[in-house]
């Protein structure tokens, strides 16, 4: 760790327990579900008025360090440090920012690897699904616990989009802004198809054990090949040849066998190799549904009625390259949102790094992520 | 069966053996192989002049079948029975088609599921890595064999429009016109990393063995796997969403767990179940290191410098809605042609079914191909 400025420091990662039975929450599927715990984290300071919260909520493989460092030993901040600190693009000296892994996960909030109270050991299968409303519904239980009833902004990229815009439509009287970023009002099938294939994936490796591996053999080589595929996802085919092109991987010439010939090969099982080490199989396969089952039109015949009322201000940002949630569905969005006459930017940032751009525009993403803050922050309601 | 005009009708797969130890083939890896065995098909007649040849290659999972019917219970013609039959694109009262199942594959030609001949076992992993150049030089042996000195065209898309392009450099005497489609002149980044995650897929599933799976389980869950990701690169995400969209799979609700939910994924598991009753695993991970491999320009210094002193006339076609081999790698093609001066047509069809469009796009393709057939004939070189 070395700790520069416009960092946030060392942060705490802290619990908030709620849903005790018999209060358990009845989730979107109709099953119960409680206790739930909810690790997060907050960054900033509370203002009086407490009208300076902004949330932020994370996509498939975040979790609730979003910025700083958890120990002086870390080698890396949070996963979206670039984006939080003094003076930057979510200044830290204006807004109290707060975050928390979502239900489902398995950094510290209540997932299919947490305990089951009644059987003492891990949920796995009989962990109830979970949809991107139950994260939202989690994530309002926490802002009451707080004593937060007001969000200035709700900001988030990919599945964190779509818990955006279902705060928009389920909060619409505590929500002042929303940043929904490089996501969709509703999940396409090429998008489903790739989930698809990475669960397959897991569930296909012999320890995956119909979710049962807890204290075993972990489905590594499954959940490996599932990141893998998210990997291409999120990358451009301009930003994989620019990164990798076809250069070889600790060799002059070609291998003739199955070993690593290429660099973009070695990066791959790289990054399943890593995540492996750090995320739970069953979490992936919980987190995936809930994007899949993401529709936020549906239960309200269209999304231009889904955001009948809705008097929260949007900024929706997509990226030129981004092929996973394509620039054409966040312009879906805006389009429903004007057929409202609600008050929504559109910004198609140009950037050759795909989806995972969310992640590393911060020049372009600063500059108009605080400028929209400043405005709407500015106006009363 | 039901032989309709326009079909070749009933068909029946050859065989031809060469390079019999001591002659075996030297391989581009610098490794040896023979005795090797094409399976291959013919259609139509061969003229007197012998120069109304058209030779098809295939595509990764392809073979020597292209029109008609093996067996009067097929329930299928050949892969691209749409292009081939009387009166067809390739009209076969006109052309003599010949088409030949590559090395390393499975469908009748020498690959790792063949005999090691000095073990009585197959080959498995002690198969040698084959190249797209070897492929093509096996190809010329059978037209040696048939006493054809002269190719009227070369044609196949996707790996068979590498084997096209090599076709033009390393026969460029023999071959008058070239059809290469939905091809490129080196395989992206993005294309090895899918192919590569596919592999990986195979090559984690503990019944693949180290490839020696044969006469035992074979390794169908990866294989499966590999299949179901190659197969939505195959589409496009309109082609998706016409033909999917988020419709579910005989239910009217969301199940909430992990069956099956969404036709899609229904769609892949299908693909990839029916694919390994026909495949083998070994097959696709030679296969897809030989598209890995295909960089032609790589030998020469450049793509245009492999075809310095090509004078087969090209034919280039690419698909709009193709974003595995895009238009671009199309026109990069192109590029390297005309600054050699080489006759070469490039035509880009709309079409909404990505990559899959060389398999579905019957009409355009039979137009565009059957005049550029018959101004390529007429002329004399």
């Amino acid at each position: 760790m070395a700790v520069e400025d416009g960092s946030v420091g060392i942060v705490e990662t802290k619990c908030f327990t709620y849903a005790e039975p018999p209060d358990e929450v009845e989730l979107e599927c109709g099953r119960k579900l409680g206790p739930i715990t909810l690790a997060y984290e907050a960054y900033g300071e509370l203002n009086e008025a407490k009208n300076n919260v902004v949330l932020i909520v994370h996509a498939l493989s975040g979790d609730a360090h979003v910025a700083g460092y958890n120990s002086p030993d870390d080698e890396k901040p949070g996963w979206w440090d670039m984006m939080i600190g003094p003076g930057k693009g979510f200044d830290t000296n204006k807004y109290f920012l707060l975050c928390s892994n979502i239900i489902g996960g398995c950094k510290g909030s209540t997932g299919p690897s947490s305990i089951h109270p009644q059987t003492g050991r891990p949920y796995g299968l009989s962990f109830p699904v979970v949809t991107v409303k139950d994260m939202v519904n989690a994530q309002k239980a926490l802002c009451d616990h707080l004593g937060l009833d007001k969000l200035l902004c709700v900001v988030g990229g990919s599945m964190g989009g779509m818990q955006v815009l279902q705060w928009a439509v389920s909060y619409p009287d505590m929500v002042r802004l929303v940043i929904p970023i490089a996501t969709t009002g509703r999940l396409s099938a090429q998008a489903i198809a790739f989930n698809e294939v990475g669960r397959q994936a897991i569930m296909s490796d012999p320890d995956w054990m119909a979710g049962d591996y807890y204290g075993k053999t972990t489905p590594h080589r499954g959940l490996a090949i599932a990141r893998m595929i998210g990997h291409i996802t999120y990358m451009s085919d301009m930003s994989m040849h620019q990164k990798f092109g076809r250069m070889l991987q600790d060799k002059a010439e070609y291998g003739y066998d199955f070993v690593t010939d290429f660099q973009v090969e070695s990066y791959l099982r790289y990054r399943g190799d890593s995540f492996v080490k750090r995320f739970d199989a069953n979490s992936y396969l919980y987190i995936t549904k809930a994007m899949d089952y993401f529709d936020l039109g549906q239960a309200y015949g269209s999304l231009r009625e889904a955001f009948a009322g809705v008097k929260t201000k949007f900024l929706v940002i997509s990226f030129s390259s981004d092929w996973l949630f394509p620039p054409y569905q966040s312009k879906e969005i805006i389009s429903a949102l004007r057929q409202n006459d609600i008050d929504a930017i559109y910004m198609e940032i140009q950037s050759d790094y795909g989806h995972d751009a969310f992640l590393l525009e911060s020049v372009q993403l600063t500059q108009v992520i605080s400028n929209f803050l400043r405005h709407g922050q500015d106006r009363t309601r």
